[in-house]
């Protein structure tokens, strides 16, 4: 079978997205386009034979050609286009972040619980990397014993000297850490704190830039994450998780070694593309299998909500100084494992 | 545009690529398959929605419903069906060895060359490894200097106890090490030569393995190629090129570091489709891309007939002891790089 | 020269710098010892030839043959003993910790200070460590800008399952990093603060283990330093400091990689000895060095003054569960580096 | 007791060896030095305190003052002071090789049996390198089965333009990993060939570089050993033994990894003195230990003179082209292992 996605919002990501759809992977095609900007989605349009372009995303999703719905919009907007969809009984994948609150996805929850099927699948790619992948195959099969701490770091080279502010450290960057140490450990997390360690002088002046986010486990166990949006040497993404009887850390991920200038070693990736690409593909194929077979799989709705929570917490945290607990709905049986 | 490809040779490997096309790739669909065992092409068939079964390969080399060829059946039947393919004008995927022989690689290069113009790929894969691109890039990048040598290991858990001889670990593994040292490169071998280092107690009773082969490019440059096919640890490919001023060396390739029992490490590929796979998936979707723009990429016929004459000269070289000159016709204007 | 040595102090700790001073290092020789087991004393001089043994510190301090003083008894007579050495002008090194307190390092650098020359030296040996010594030099050479934040791990195997404290991860495993950060940043550590993750079921009923301490730079750089004493797989001292546009970390010490059932990889330290024992022949071979030149290296009173304070404030807020600063002096003239 | 040494030859090699005599070891001194270069060994001599100059090593040799004899002169006099010294009953450390040919090297063996007792230690150090060590640690432990091939590479930053000859690279350079083998895989070597890569344009006119040299063991096992005096990038001596059921290598041995720009990895070491340092400390220790304790371990003249007859073959196979049979005496009793 092959999905008929309808794409709302084809800026850099949404663009990405269709060039994924219709040149890397199997079983979908790009059969609609909406944008808020009218001229972009035409001349995006104009490239993908027989796409449809859209005025709102509500025609998109009422569309009979389009069989899935794919929102790559701003923040704001996912809300209604997410319950429009689910509404329409159409399958929606959305990116991260699910919604800028957690009462907005709330919200989102509520619809899907109604429609009485899973159709939300949330933007997480981390999962799909293989190397996060092993790290819960090694975890999982408990040869290490129960997992106590993990140590992150989430290095980006750089960002905008404006526009950028420190909260975006939190709810744009921090966001894939919540999620992934969730998904890792198979609990919730139950308090978030911030520390702030000496500035750099490579950071815009309203940045506090590192951060150190602490995450607590409903099990106790800690997580610490350093997040430097200005690290200059590269994209680094970095995990040990420390267990009871030994430890596992995702690898470098350099193709070859290279030994010149009285030095050996390998590269660090460019940046976010550079380093997941595949976990993008294989999140974005997983998805259009699950359409075709008429199920769900992935991140869902509810993973959405809890990292929306943890982000209020942390944004919390990171005003107030304090150790800030999260705020969370209990987990409807709907969305048990 | 969608290609519709014929699969002549539904085996192992055969079933492994219509897997791909139909679960993995874009681009392409399998609608038809042959296969001497008529059963199993009706077990496969049975499951390809669509696809028909041939009694032979020039049935479906004839079907109007496929538009190129993919040849994954045994070593001496590929030049009869590869030269059928050429005859009618479809591009044609050959798995390696393109022919047991140089001479039959020769007269499907007179087929290809009469046909006017490139329709064979062959199945090489290695040069679609992330590993051996990026070798290839620091090699061509300049900033290491001139090629020297070249290092270079390929082990295998094991191999049946019968049935597979010293031969075929020169003609089915080190194949492999010729047509990626010609590639990297960028030069053709001119002589082999085969050591006999010390027997493994793990080997078969008749199998001398290891070996080690040497490779001399045009240049001069030396390869030498360890090939151990009962090296049981796991399957490992290394590759370490020296040059005037540095070295570029395939790096491991686990995706996470455990620490357990006074132990850090990774984890060892379990078999070459392990350790291959994702050069596999990159080959296909380009032998898919070409044939749909009409264009050829890949590894060429004179690539298949490189890798043969060479072989020729290491099988050469085994029987005798004797360091063996290749023996190579011209490289013809029409395989110009 | 040749310098004689007089150690007080002749368990385990001791009987290892006996070893050391009489069979790797050179210009030294064991010529006195003392300890409150007089038995252990003779049995540890029985077998250094021309050893005398003296029956209380005060004896060997004085003794005309001794020209140096090694401190290795237990904490709480550290203060005694030092004060003493400084008192007959002798140059003494004495194992961490200094004092159990920091005002009973006040009263040794008072004494030091009346003396009017350093002549004392504490055992903290990483700063000997080739690891710690190479990170240090890449920090001071300037290349990756200032260090903005330090990531430790202090892994041991086991501890004793009585007897061995939730304090004692403080002031005994913990005092090390109290130590390095201060030497590798070049400056005081103002405050600290402990979390305590989820405990491992490898630990004691009333141990939290693992802890994770904090620690704040003046200049606002910041550590966090796991300390696991159940670790079981082994010893392991990790750290990675990172600056304003990179980062350097240690290396994993194996001498060899070992590819075998599916694993690549190469040993981890099975304890202190293993890990550092390179580092203690370099410390003491400074030290008799210094001694013998008639001057004074290596960590100093006012080092061991400045361990001991932040100590004070490590358990305070392990007590409290609150970040607490250090108190300390003013560092005076006499101690400037 | 202290070993009183005299020292025959103090340019480079020896001065180094009386630094570390002096400063680095113990229970030795430099009590005599002598030199072709009279004005050198007095300047020598002059810092250090007692020491005397002799006019000829005879005279140094007959020194009532001197219990051992370290000759670090040049290689066609080791002869004659190695037998002398064998004949004054005092032991002698020889730098390598222990003698410009392999008959010269017999008449060692016949003085030093005729002596009737062990006096001759050959300076090959790497034994002593903890890297070789752990290999073949490994390798007695069994557990990787039997060894099978091993890979080597000696690589050195540059080699002087003029005077550095191709034969050196085969008795200056390969003479090392000639006796390493040996004694890791605990058989002695029966053939040499050597095989001729593509020159380096680095490399000095007259210079083939780099080498292969090719060793074949009694066992049957092969060595394969890249011998390269000009690869640049810095000194990096690497090893893999291929045994049964896994391989054991060499680590690189960088203390830290560094992380800037777009690149991580460590340092490769300057020269052999960086690589080797510790090797060269650890190797006279244990002499001046055996010479204390009056007896003898270490390579001894026949390890002297089995790498002299495996240089004689390595050296005939250069001028050949072919493989050429290592002709070496039955190994006398007298010196079994």
């Amino acid at each position: 079978m092959n999905v008929r996605v309808g794409v709302i919002g084809v800026g850099m990501i949404g663009q990405d997205h269709i060039r994924r759809i219709t040149q890397v992977l199997t079983g979908g095609s790009v059969t609609a386009v909406n944008d808020v900007d009218a001229a972009r989605a035409g001349q995006v349009a104009a490239v993908l034979p027989g796409a449809s372009v859209h005025a709102t995303a509500q025609d998109l999703i009422a569309d009979g050609n389009v069989d899935a719905v794919l929102v790559a919009s701003w923040g704001p907007a996912h809300e209604e286009q997410v319950i429009a969809a689910i509404g329409a009984g159409k399958p929606v994948f959305c990116e991260k972040p699910l919604a800028p609150s957690s009462a907005a996805c709330q919200r989102m929850m509520d619809a899907e619980m109604a429609a009485g099927r899973r159709l939300v699948q949330v933007g997480f790619m981390r999962r799909y990397d293989a190397g996060y992948q092993a790290m819960k195959a090694a975890l999982d099969d408990g040869g290490l014993g129960a997992p106590l701490l993990m140590h992150c770091a989430h290095r980006n080279p750089s960002v905008p000297d404006y526009g950028f502010t420190t909260d975006m450290i939190i709810s744009d960057s921090a966001v894939h850490e919540m999620d992934i140490v969730r998904w890792l450990f198979g609990e919730e997390i139950v308090a978030a704190a911030v520390l702030r360690p000496r500035r750099s002088g490579q950071a815009g002046a309203d940045l506090q830039d590192p951060l150190i986010l602490l995450l607590e486990m409903a099990s106790g166990a800690l997580v610490d994450d350093e997040l430097f949006v200005n690290a200059r040497y590269g994209y680094d993404v970095r995990g040990e998780v420390v267990c009871e009887t030994g430890t596992v850390a995702l690898a470098d991920v350099s193709e070859v070694t290279v030994r010149t200038q009285h030095r050996y070693g390998g590269r660090v990736p460019v940046d976010w593309r550079d380093r997941f690409i595949r976990a993008y593909d294989a999140e974005q194929q997983e998805w259009l299998n699950a359409v075709a077979a008429g199920t769900s799989t992935g991140p869902t709705a509810w993973d959405g909500y809890a990292a929306a929570a943890v982000t209020d917490a942390a944004l919390g945290a990171l005003r107030t100084g304090q150790r800030t607990a999260v705020s969370m709905a209990e987990r409807p049986e709907f969305y048990a494992k």
